[in-house]
């Protein structure tokens, strides 16, 4: 029941030079379902990456971000579905590392110059053995125009596969950008994870690169909640094959880049949210007028993260007293509720402390009904702004989350 | 569907002297319904209050924090529900003083020494005149033995009043301690508000009876979660009448008042709990071994805030990598993982990073099961503890807060 989301077109996704992916059957928990990813990189790739700040990370983010940090070169990402492999301490840190050993010696790399990532159940040991076993195939599997496969591969409970492409032109010709993401809550039941990749053909040095992967993370992944949990495996990567030719360096080359990466970012965080647990209502919160970002970011989550605002949300309810409740309990100590403007979409429906003497109930309804609507908080105290998107929560996202596993 | 809750015993409430209770229908929002509650307090008594931090506090809250603190002697405070007069500006504040003055005539006082309190729906405005008119025979049923039915005029969509006594030997003889509350939500939809009131006939300073509310509050209602929203009324205010002549001015009689105060708030913040929303199931968040109560209660609530925790208690499924993904998620930076131990009651569940090799997935569902259960986490790295408690999250809460106007 994905809000307004639709598969992405095959034909749309392009190819990224340098970048091959491979997908297969590895059985890591149920047979005959496509559960392995495996992308190649060009030597001379970069690659950079945000990670879960969640304490009990899982073991392959660990090695991950210990890879990434020995800076030998990244030359593979492989990606399980079925089991993250979190909350499995030594042992899954060993199994993690059997799989990263196992892909080096199936495209000819060091096992340090793996990056392994999984998501699934918590708390079980990961097969390694499986998956080591159906490497042959994934890279057998491996070709560039492989990147809607790869989405597909890579979903868990998401009902919609999640991809997104764009080209730009650079001072030095034309490069290709494409992304894939799943994920449908912050974190999933069992089936913890959002995982991101996007992938250009660009030549991009190391520091440009993870100055771009945290600039689209801060306007993307970082910008949305379902229901407020970060999960174990969380992880956002960026990839710079280079393959192109075409290097992007100057501030105006790397400003077009960084937009291409950060549109897509949105694209598949968007799709995250309107593929969100029990999902019907796609809602953006926008905060204005506040003094830092900081504090606008306060006040949309706020709002996102309120059992009572996301159930009025559900029911189409436009209870104005439960968003400003939230709003009122975001901890900025000195808000002056009496400044505040509240927005349906485009109708004014609170001012002065209070409802709007011109605001009737039948305009809130009438905004709330519809799939997708913006809720805009304008606090008249400062400059920033900041925007957040989340989704409803519906009597179907307690089911999810309570029966997922029975 | 209140979790192990009975109303109180009426015989068991000992009158407080000093304090005269008299309810009344005012048809506040609906007729027949007991809406009014007047507390008429003898002259000399000391009054203390913690009020709602939300920046949208309601115009009675702004009014009852001012009285509070102009401090020409407290002679009544007076309660209706049915409407919040929260979110309702200048005009909300001028109906709010309109109730106080006709406390002030019907029992010859000054407005100023009446403190108000309302709950209800939010954004509507106050019927003052009807409350005013209701005031006659809220004072003509004023009597000390009206607790159960003072209990019962607070109500809203509780439903299970709330009310606990004690008597406590002092150095200079017995006192009584009698105290109701209402709330089945941190807020409610338009129901908005926790109130507690509580009242002793002892004699205590204002400096003491300040120091005695705050750490009551801080062991009792600050310890509690339903949604992790608060409203725009909580309040929670003290009473000492004096009116038994007996002092509580040592140290060991003011720790011993203190006591049965907080015993007290936990009975009446414990049943707020078990009679929340939808709540099938009551449960304690013990953290223990933390460097400090601050970092243990974000552990705390960062377990009892989660959604998926909290649908995972609804279905009695041991989902451990819910429980420490939330661990995880409370934002202790240098958390060592490694070293926690989780607990479902007395069985050690997780540990080193992971599932306790002897644990079964028997044993937790077992406990879960249980209308009653503690989730136990040690985090070995300091000295410090706390509890919260809360409820799962269930359909009903879902289909309370979607339907409640509807």
């Amino acid at each position: 029941m994905a809000v307004e989301l639709s598969p992405p077109d095959p034909a749309s996704l392009r190819p990224v030079e340098g970048v091959e992916l491979g997908v297969t059957m590895a059985g890591v928990r149920k047979a005959n379902r496509r559960d392995l990813l495996l992308m190649r990189l060009a030597a001379g790739s970069t690659v950079a990456g945000v990670f879960t700040r969640n304490r009990f990370c899982a073991a392959p983010v660990i090695l991950a971000r210990r890879n990434l940090a020995a800076a030998q070169g990244v030359r593979a990402l492989i990606i399980n579905t079925g089991n993250a492999n979190a909350g499995t301490g030594d042992d899954g840190l060993k199994r993690a590392a059997l799989v990263c050993e196992g892909v080096g010696r199936a495209i000819g790399c060091a096992a340090a110059q793996v990056l392994p990532f999984s998501t699934g159940v918590i708390m079980e040991a990961l097969p390694a053995e499986r998956i080591v076993a159906g490497l042959a195939a994934a890279v057998a599997d491996l070709r560039a125009d492989n990147w809607a496969a790869a989405a597909e591969a890579i979903m868990t409970t998401d009902t919609v596969p999640k991809a997104a492409s764009r080209t730009v032109r650079l001072s030095g010709g034309q490069v290709s950008v494409t992304g894939i993401a799943k994920g449908a809550g912050m974190i999933r039941p069992d089936m913890a994870t959002m995982l991101g990749f996007i992938a250009t053909d660009a030549r991009v040095s190391q520091e440009a690169l993870q100055e771009l992967v945290r600039e689209a993370a801060d306007q993307s992944f970082n910008c949305i909640s379902v229901d407020g949990d970060t999960s174990t495996n969380d992880a956002f990567v960026l990839v710079a094959s280079g393959a192109s030719g075409v290097a992007a360096q100057s501030r105006a080359d790397l400003d077009a880049l960084g937009r291409a990466i950060t549109e897509i970012a949105v694209v598949l965080a968007q799709a995250i949210v309107r593929d969100g647990e029990g999902a019907t209502k796609f809602i953006t919160i926008r905060v204005e007028g506040g003094r830092s970002v900081e504090e606008c970011r306060r006040v949309a989550y706020a709002i996102a993260h309120s059992p009572l605002v996301k159930t009025a949300f559900f029911a189409s309810d436009p209870n104005l007293g439960r968003i400003l409740a939230a709003i009122g309990n975001a901890g900025i100590g000195d808000l002056d509720t009496s400044r505040l403007q509240l927005y349906l979409d485009s109708v004014l429906v609170a001012a002065d402390g209070g409802r709007h003497p011109d605001y009737r109930e039948e305009q809130g309804a009438s905004a709330l009904r519809k799939p997708e609507f913006t809720v805009r908080a304008v606090l008249n105290r400062g400059p920033a702004a900041a925007t957040v998107w989340t989704c409803d929560l519906s009597f179907e996202y307690v089911k999810i989350n309570a029966e997922y596993r029975t």
